[in-house]
């Protein structure tokens, strides 16, 4: 009977030898970045497509502790709206969906193959340094920082250059993390070849085209961002 | 005689293969709160209600090093002055009780199932400024920041909003810990829904209604705390 | 024929049980220099001579996952230009050799027996202040700081004196890293005893006569960048 | 032939299984000093002193990859000066001994039991900022902050209380690290209950009674060091 409701439950989805397994890279991840500072307190998420299977870390987890077990599974494609029609082919008992998944949906939708949203310090303050340095409508620009070279100009077309302003659009935060998705659909429109938008006072939602990739880059941008406040700090310009 | 001696001290109480039991959980969480500075130097400290025993981490204990043979157990409910009364169903030999332990009873007398004590260095600056920028009666206040989500609105009441203001009541220090008692009930008399309380030039108590939930809401006010002083730094105000 | 490939390809350079051979360092190394932040997000890299073959990490390979089999083995000497002469004797499959190999080899050239290429934020600080504060030509100084004492004065001239004054060059970065080589050789012909060049808004190349001075020095004025930008932020001269 | 050298060289002396034996104990301690960024690039030093046997750390290692087998043996007590007349009972082959020995004497003389030295950013800052703000000959001093309950009072005298002032005397650096030895005398003699000793631009000598001891003041102190500045850059007093 218990192993009848767990095949009900698909475990088998989130039960593999293999470290490069969504369900197992899902909490590896999650230890690293608790380690950064980016998911402190059960902040953040993190979510992986495989195939026709989108798998994402719970809601109220303690990052660094999660376990494959935690694991949803969706099956890709799936209705974003509303949250009752979205097709999870498993479900670990007592936990709640992320409430970042509506947001993971929209980069998977534009071809992702991970998304990552961290609660970063420094891309929490590099939001408030915009607005008042540049307005609420403003994104965040920074040049000749070899770090850029780390994050892609767009979709298949190769990464930024030395000399290249990266830019990141910044959306306002809202009471209910799901109800970010139509601003960040908007901002994605805005800018299609972003990988990645800021959420003022908030933290950040970076994806890629593979795991490795959404990764490196949530990391090159932290460093920016990082190396960004403390330019202001030192009264030095985010753009030469 | 020696095992004899040894069941006198209740040590069973202490030994579990679980790594959930508190006696294995008090050195664990202990040597991850060394790792973020928050116990340096055998400060802070760490206990946690288990049906009707306490167990709390001794006092002058290099925290990271700490064991399950190290910790004391009490009877609760027990008297919590004068501390000769207090009923210790186990008392490592050569150890002091943590001089927290009023003030953990304090908490576990509100509902508490864990409560957290820290050192650390972004609450004690944080008392620091609201005492020059709003003067020694004020508390902690910060909004806006999508981390407060992660501190309750009070018992029962479900976690702060978005747009909700944190308040973080502040007590004077004393020179003997014991001796916070008294103005940490106060305080958790004026300010009922806190689950925390800074006290100034010395750290912070931290507690939830369990394990989990004391230990990530420490990482979020911890957090938000780091971020406060950096906005400090930075000319960006705490409340919007 | 899966193992005449293997052959061919010389796996057995980088296959040895010896935690020092440079096969099995570099990848330790790399993991050490991700947990300090040099290497963020891919960047950076390591390079190691033993005898007549020089170790390199690839391009654009996750440093702190890097694996034993990911590393690139070249005859030394070999030509520096143009990269399709360079005499590889292991090349990994699907990976890239680093865009850092003609400046490692320039200080190999130079008798170096270990090349460490960093992203250090507060090395790419440190060259965004000299810059504004004593122009573009001016190379980094500091003296009377007891680190100081972990630099060499020159090739075979023993170690820098505590009241000697550090002088780190410093050229500017370029669209790709491998047109650094020129400026580099000339940084280190205008300053043949610098062990370390600073590149703008990049990083930093440094060097040792062994692993050990390579990293140790790497350490040195890494610590010495730091203590710089922190002194700057508090108003105090990095040259007495 | 071997073995007989290996006995003459009293390698028993470093080998127990002990992890509290002095010789696993200065490895293990050193580690964790490299991971906070005490003992960068081969700096710093721990020196534990068991019975009539002084253990030191040598010179020039990497102190995270200290093994026992490097550590030095001298009998106490030992002639200070000159260095040939030390009489030391292990000396590991193709290593120094710690340039810091005659301060770690001057300390075992106290009657300390474990003396640490480190080049804490923290330490050095503080150093130079009290050079500045109270001149050439003034102390370091703080009060009101709950970690200076970490400190002695004094030999036998207890622990500081929070309204003391703690008060950490300051020498001025030399080429020579040796050539402290006169100076950190003169101030241990003006400062009879000091337990620490602030050399300008360079770093701290820390002792304690035994290895905990040493090792929690030593974390207490830089813990504070680290608090000074923060609250200089915030524009806080040290002394209420």
């Amino acid at each position: 009977m218990a192993e009848e409701i767990q095949q009900k439950n698909n475990d088998h989805l989130v039960q593999s030898a293999d470290p490069e397994h969504p369900a197992n890279k899902i909490p590896d991840l999650c230890r690293r970045f608790y380690n950064w500072g980016w998911v402190t307190g059960t902040g953040g998420g993190t979510s992986i497509r495989h195939g026709d299977h989108i798998f994402i870390a719970p809601s109220g987890v303690q990052k660094e502790m999660m376990q494959p077990d935690n694991i949803f599974v969706l099956e890709f494609p799936t209705p974003k709206y509303p949250p009752s029609e979205r097709k999870y082919i498993r479900k670990p008992l007592n936990l709640n969906p992320s409430a970042c998944t509506p947001l993971f949906l929209t980069a998977f939708e534009q071809g992702a193959g991970c998304c990552i949203h961290t609660h970063s310090q420094w891309a929490v303050l590099v939001t408030l340094l915009v607005e008042r340095e540049k307005g609420p409508d403003a994104c965040f620009e920074i040049s000749n920082i070899e770090q850029i070279k780390g994050i892609p100009r767009g979709k298949g077309k190769g990464m930024l250059g030395f000399f290249d302003t990266l830019s990141i659009p910044i959306i306002e935060n809202t009471a209910f993390e799901e109800d970010l998705t139509g601003s960040l659909e908007k901002a994605m429109e805005k800018y299609p070849d972003t990988y990645a938008v800021l959420v003022r006072r908030h933290g950040i939602y970076v994806w890629g085209d593979n795991v490795a990739k959404a990764k490196t880059q949530c990391e090159s941008l932290d460093y920016i961002f990082q190396l960004a406040v403390e330019m202001h700090k030192l009264g030095l310009p985010w753009v030469k």
